[in-house]
């Protein structure tokens, strides 16, 4: 880990900035100038400036997305400020590049208030083609990306939907693996932040908002005190009030460990070491595991495998099975993109997941999901959520 | 124009965005991606997050610049909102790239309002070494840059400043052809916006807050109602009460050709066919004519010489002594982010423009200045940019 880190300052320090802007035209004649500036560019002004079709066709709004972050919750280093925030950003900006051909710009942002926040992103989208919301910590992300729905371009928050969406990809693999069917599933989310909340939200539209029906009725979601129900309303903040309308529908209450027992899937999205092999052999035959807690997961691979596991999955790239976003939030956005979508809806996330899970060709316990670095999965994801966005335009 | 405005929308129909982003970085194994983005980047968030040296040194902020525009004053096309604006911004970002190596990135706002435009600055600007506001229509222009001055990066709004100092190169070597010092000339400027206002003010400031001493004292504005003066106090709205203070020291009254009188120079940023070779006569012998109203002057050059003028430039590209602004924007934010400034000031503005002066070695009346595309330019004016910086930081 601390050898990643040094190598990659030195990598930082030998090139500054992980990322430059280049010129598509040329510029080596009066002419060239004439066209690519004044006094050509103001029949394109005209041309743009009333019509969103051609300025998508002729500007960056047909190819960027604003990758905006005010740094409040960065990878597992918490609140460190946008300054610090900007290198994470910009590796965000080279993975949309190197997998989507989209031109990301890191946007960081010197304010952690969520309308002020809401303000900068309206007023800046003009510009851009979509919105890709980062490392902005829970409950502020979800009021923050609520309110940016309606402003005619999609705003995403990856820490949650990129994060749910691999998630469902490997979750539909692995009940393949296991002969589950997704339906009669029962899960047990720990962790209520931006992806646990994400995840259950997406577990519930499956069958409400795609043409396919695949429901999970029986979620529970835990946080630090153990699980979220009806009966501890009025400790609750308003993101975790609403997990209460769609998740625990027996009111069930308990701790994490009460939760487990006879669940088919865990998925950790909190802290390291929390599961121990009894609370594996607690849950139901073979169960499918995801103990995506950073650097150090819930349960190591090995312990779970060894207590009966049948799929286990982390969030580290060393291990099998990864959860990791860049196998979807290129492909989802590159797929917007390509529709003109408004928004990011439910149905492109779903059709998205089931695009991923099925690069998987040679399903395995240890490949649930393919490797982040194939490049041939960020297309198949894309031409899902552009397909499902002309099925159902949200 | 015509023919420009129509290849002009061809290239754009072929390439889309005119600028894209490249990533600096393999990205083929895990161990890239490990360095480039998770955990690897963690590092050097730690290292950046509270250090502006380190962030210059391996983020962006050391190599972009932001090109932000309301889309207020569209080139010669006047309010056609931010989307109209986009394709302007991309093409200076176009520039930036190729005369600089600056990285600038276009934000085009959905505000006109001041103090949301100098919000949505503030809030972006830990991101970028600096901001180049762009086609923001006067006088808010003022407000929006005075008011952003104290970001602790450099705040520069091209129409004033940009085109005051290319004016300003023109005129120093203009003043060399024609044997006459900065000190004793007679000026008159027509139009108080954005570049008049700046030109008066950069006129003023030669000799205030540089170490070179050429201060020219006699400088008359003119608006569509004639002579700025204080007389007319009541009237003028706070940008043009401000010329008062500086300006128009005997406190003369009358219009444009009242102003003309025994001028040795005026220089047009208003509109075109305006002045007639009887103004031109009525100037001092050989006068120097900057007549930059786009795309008509305000007289024409070849009758202008016809009528004795010593030196003629105008702001268009067929025409000999184009004031472009791509001699100076490239240089001014290359020096200040070699620099790493926190604002362009007074003297780095008026070093820049000896340092283009001196770029013209064969001096004659239909070269005062260097030509647009001459890339060997802007490393001179950064330079000196960048040293007026270090001699007196800001």
């Amino acid at each position: 880990m601390s050898d990643f880190g040094d190598r990659s300052l030195e990598l930082h320090k030998k090139h500054g900035a992980k990322l430059g802007v280049t010129s598509k035209v040329p510029l080596e004649t009066r002419d060239d100038l004439s066209l690519a500036y004044t006094p050509g560019v103001a029949a394109v002004s005209e041309a743009v400036k009333d019509n969103d079709a051609a300025a998508r066709a002729m500007t960056m709004k047909g190819s960027s997305v604003a990758i905006v972050s005010d740094g409040s919750a960065v990878l597992g280093l918490g609140n460190i400020g946008p300054t610090g925030a900007l290198p994470v950003m910009e590796g965000k900006a080279v993975l949309f590049k190197e997998f989507a051909d989209i031109d990301g710009i890191p946007l960081v942002l010197d304010t952690q208030v969520p309308h002020e926040i809401i303000q900068v992103v309206k007023r800046i989208a003009p510009t851009f083609g979509g919105i890709n919301l980062e490392d902005i910590a829970a409950p502020q992300c979800f009021e923050i990306e609520n309110k940016l729905q309606d402003i005619g371009i999609p705003v995403f928050h990856d820490d949650q939907h990129g994060t749910a969406i691999v998630l469902l990809a490997a979750l539909i693999n692995a009940c393949r693996l296991t002969g589950r069917s997704m339906t009669g599933l029962k899960v047990v989310i720990n962790g209520a932040g931006a992806a646990g909340t994400a995840i259950a939200k997406l577990l519930r539209c499956v069958g409400q908002d795609s043409r396919i029906c695949v429901p999970v009725k029986d979620v529970l979601v835990c946080d630090s005190k153990g699980i979220i129900s009806r009966l501890r309303f009025d400790e609750l903040n308003n993101a975790k009030r609403s997990l209460v309308g769609f998740t625990n529908r027996d009111d069930r209450s308990g701790s994490l460990k009460d939760a487990l027992v006879d669940a088919d899937v865990f998925i950790g999205v909190s802290v390291g070491n929390l599961l121990n092999q009894d609370d594996v052999r607690s849950m139901a035959k073979s169960p499918i595991i995801f103990a995506m807690a950073n650097p150090i997961p819930e349960i190591m691979p090995d312990e779970a495998m060894a207590a009966g596991a049948g799929v286990v999955g982390t969030g580290r790239s060393d291990l099998p099975n990864q959860v990791n976003n860049v196998l979807a939030f290129p492909g989802i956005f590159r797929g917007a993109l390509d529709a003109g979508a408004t928004r990011i809806t439910e149905h492109m996330k779903i059709r998205a997941a089931f695009a991923l899970a099925d690069c998987v060709e040679d399903l395995t316990a240890d490949r649930v999901l393919p490797d982040p670095l194939d490049k041939s999965v960020a297309p198949k994801v894309a031409e899902a959520a552009r397909d499902a966005w002309f099925e159902m335009p949200g």
